[in-house]
């Protein structure tokens, strides 16, 4: 395997989903050790900054990438198995920004109400319990919170010549903001363009799903994944996979289509997998889907549609190359900052 | 506690909420032992039935009720606890109906293409395995499934005069289709007239989140609850609670704001338990929800939200009435039918 | 022709749509002379008057009806002439509702934000001039706007049993709030329940489409209407029919939805009407359709489907029952207030 | 005045709203002749050529552009006047696209129906009586309805580094496919990008408001505008000025957002041109807003906020340009081709 780090300095990072040169060309099962910065382009630093004037409306969302795979065509698939994710500060951020999140108006779906009141919070984050500090601004209330790191964003270049903002999720990947994007799982994306042009960023140190109010706990992050390549097979939207689940995530508006693009997308796995025509997937489907929701906050939400593997006969997804990374991943031994 | 036992005749169902008489008149803290006919009102019995010709388009989802709870005044709150569903037929069935399920265009969402072909599956129930088992039709694929269940439909009378058909969930219940409601649990609903006028009703024998084809695995179901009767403190949406979770469920559409229901029922009852402002506990909620879906299928869609109990502090909501119930439900000793 | 006068009492009227007593029985052909008061009850007379005081959460948008109409059966068509609509006072009144309207959250779609502020505009009816004047109240703003009388709603009892309330626009009718339910339209709806209970209400002065912030000018009405019956026929959603236009009301949650049910609604007219196929019909609805929209501020939203006369051969809807009922209507001779 | 013109070559086309290399560079006040290709990219040219052999899922919509507009910066305020638009062939082409339009399941929301069968219209158009012929296929049914040639696509780079398709559109303009986009009009549009980098497409002879089946009347067109610039006030969403309306056009989905994204920026418009503060001019829209949608077919829906100018006093909009204008396209004399 080759080992590629890549620690990007302030210039080098990227806002978008194509339309980026390039930082490197791997080949296809390189490792990579990765840096990314948090998706407030570390200008959020203490509880006395607020969005209004530490954010500007630009330069949101920085993505460590993107990441020319060698001998990726479209309509390949992209496999990018996440080995690791360590928090590389000792905390993290969250922060109410005016009109943007779940429960307040925004500028896609405007209102004449008053945007909701600017808030930052600080949650320290203990390296050793793996815990992060919620600390409530207007009452007494304080309480540790499990870590878990999850990447927000994970995509390549889109199709149709588009380039898109690291802020949207879509077919391409991108800003999902699910929390089963973390230590373990194995993302699925089609190739669109040559060299597929991937990237990722937006490290989370732990999410809900949803993401209500639009930031979870950002924070920049160690990240070591391994990218492989699958030729032809290329989902219609991204596919997940761990040693527990399958999954698919669909994106878009309003938050059914998101549903129903991945809940078509798992049917059409179903069949891939067990032979089962649409129907019979479909049914079976229906009785064992869970369906948590990714996020009700970016320009696109997304939902994941995803099935307990142990419910199903064993079956090998794209010729096991799952597995073949979690062995991989276990070569490389722990992986320590 | 009072114990009362209905089993419904033919003619003593209910297809409402509101509008029907009450069965009988019970007193909170009553333990009911109840039978419900399946959402096909039994006559879907084999394969070969198929909705087209062997339902109609009333008459769908009988419901057993409605009680007359004693006292209970709009306002109140009424508390559902299941204490057991067992299976009353030694199969379940789910079918494809035209026009109606998440994957298909339905008579509110028309489009002009020709409906899905019809297609029932008999899922044959083990009772000492507790497995339902699914056979594809249109490929060899068989597989056991673990039997989990579960009521699609609790609810009461509406608010302003309504009657509704008991194929909707909205505010006050109703065909909610979540496996969160499920034994051990409590539902909390709001009481809109006096006598609250509840029913329940919608067994599956089993159910994905989503309930993606529009249909579980129905059954008639032995049910066994006890209704008790909080003065006050109606929740704008249903609530439940588990041991170990809390939950509210949204329900409308477009899916996201059945979402958003939840999520601001869910930060008024973290305030509520934590003296937690509106701000702080729409971050906490941001870090920590859980978001299955309950059903993209219904005539409005429902949402859940849901809060692991592990994460917080200890607190007890509507006075520890979970607790309370769930030790009279173990007095009850075991259920078998 | 029947001639029936009711002005209802203050106890008289109905907020429901099925679900109370017929107040007349009448015969096919009647007309009917009718007095409806306001949707806010007649409780907002003056600027002073807000909605959070002056208004309940019950009672609103009173109904005049229902009146049973003899032979109506399921699956027949109601025909409502709209003969006469003349404002009953000298002013009417709009009010911003705390989250009630288009540009605010809502009880069903809610955020964190706080309610926009209230303010009430009484606009001053001018009788000979047919204007209504609007003066600003933030600004030093005056307009006189040409005054439109219309009814907000109009409906029949729905099927399957439920009651809704008079806010409602759906498959019965109900709170379409389109301008186009204007004098000289016939509006024909589907009989769900024997005796069809039809009423109808919630006079606007004039309104915009949308009714953006909820309320149009709104006032009480004497309106002269023939209600008449087509034996079977009935529409899937509400039809209407001018000497100008044909059109399609669809209503429901998201708004493309509303549309799309208007717009299959009108290609069935289409195919009955001139022998097209739903193909062609579809086609030909892309290049002549008119899409006012209705309402995007009740329960449900309201979408117009609308075809200029003018572009098709001449053709007979219902018998040619809007000739017969605007030749009738006619011969009523002017009417005077 | 400079006067350009610019007939594309077939490798001349774009196919993007930002990412493309500009064909020309002009100056405020430009008088640009035009010709553009139809949205198939002149694929079908009979009722024998469908969509899914004739065109692939690339190269769709060709835009004629982009132009440099010479001191053009972000936050200014492009001015496009259409002065003229004629056929520039004797027919026109409406073809039904599998899972593409408006009454169909579609990839962003599949379902698991069957697409709906392929069909295609070809329109004589007729340029002395300027009308088109529609021919129905599966009946005997033929009329001839007016041309009303239009642009579905005019649009400028968006913000935020993105490269969009010409298929969407969104606050940058883009394919809004509104019948109001049409000679006569001026449209305004906000710089996003040094030189605006403004293009156009997309001819229509003739479309229905909602452009029901995805395809109107598709037509290569010449293309006579003037290009102006107005210094700032770039607004938030598309604006359009004619002799007799103003209008906001808002694109998103659900359609209700697209609704209010033009709500809200008529709203600030008015704000402009009258000095009322927004509750009242909140009011005032709610009384005199028409809402003609403008397509539920693309990526985003696009929905028209229109005031008639005559209802209010008279006002200058971007300091009286539309006025100036009319006046120089007056003054071009006769277009002939």
């Amino acid at each position: 395997m080759d080992h590629v780090t890549f620690v990007p300095t302030a210039d080098q990072f990227s806002f978008t989903f194509g339309g980026a040169e390039p930082v490197r060309r791997i080949r296809p099962g390189t490792v990579l050790t990765l840096w990314t910065e948090d998706a407030y382009g570390g200008r959020i630093t203490s509880a006395d900054d607020v969005a209004s004037t530490a954010l500007g409306t630009e330069d949101l969302n920085p993505q460590t990438g993107p990441f020319w795979i060698e001998g990726a065509e479209p309509g390949d698939t992209l496999a990018v198995h996440l080995v690791d994710l360590t928090p590389a500060r000792t905390w993290g951020a969250s922060t109410l920004i005016p009109f943007f999140g779940g429960l307040t108006s925004i500028p896609v779906n405007p209102t004449l109400q008053e945007p909701l009141p600017e808030r930052t919070w600080i949650y320290e984050y203990d390296s050793a319990a793996k815990t992060l500090a919620f600390d409530a601004k207007g009452s007494d209330f304080s309480v540790a919170l499990p870590s878990n790191p999850m990447l927000g964003t994970v995509g390549v270049a889109p199709a149709r010549r588009e380039v898109r903002t690291s802020l949207v999720p879509d077919a391409f990947g991108g800003n999902m903001d699910t929390p089963e994007m973390t230590t373990g799982a194995t993302c699925f994306l089609r190739v669109n363009v040559p060299g597929a042009l991937f990237s990722l960023g937006d490290g989370h140190y732990r999410q809900g799903e949803g993401e209500s109010c639009g930031t979870a706990v950002e924070g920049a992050m160690h990240v070591t994944a391994i990218v492989d390549l699958v030729k032809g097979g290329g989902p219609a939207w991204p596919r997940l996979e761990t040693d527990t689940h399958l999954m698919c995530v669909g994106s878009g508006r309003p938050l059914e289509e998101a549903w129903r693009a991945g809940q078509v997308e798992m049917i059409t796995w179903l069949g891939e997998l067990y032979g089962l025509d649409r129907l019979d997937a479909y049914q079976l489907l229906t009785q064992i889907s869970l369906a948590p929701i990714a996020n009700v906050v970016d320009t696109n939400y997304s939902s994941v549609t995803k099935i307990d593997k142990r419910l199903l006969p064993a079956a090998s997804a794209y010729g096991g190359i799952h597995t073949e990374l979690r062995s991989a991943a276990r070569s490389l031994g722990t992986v320590n900052y």
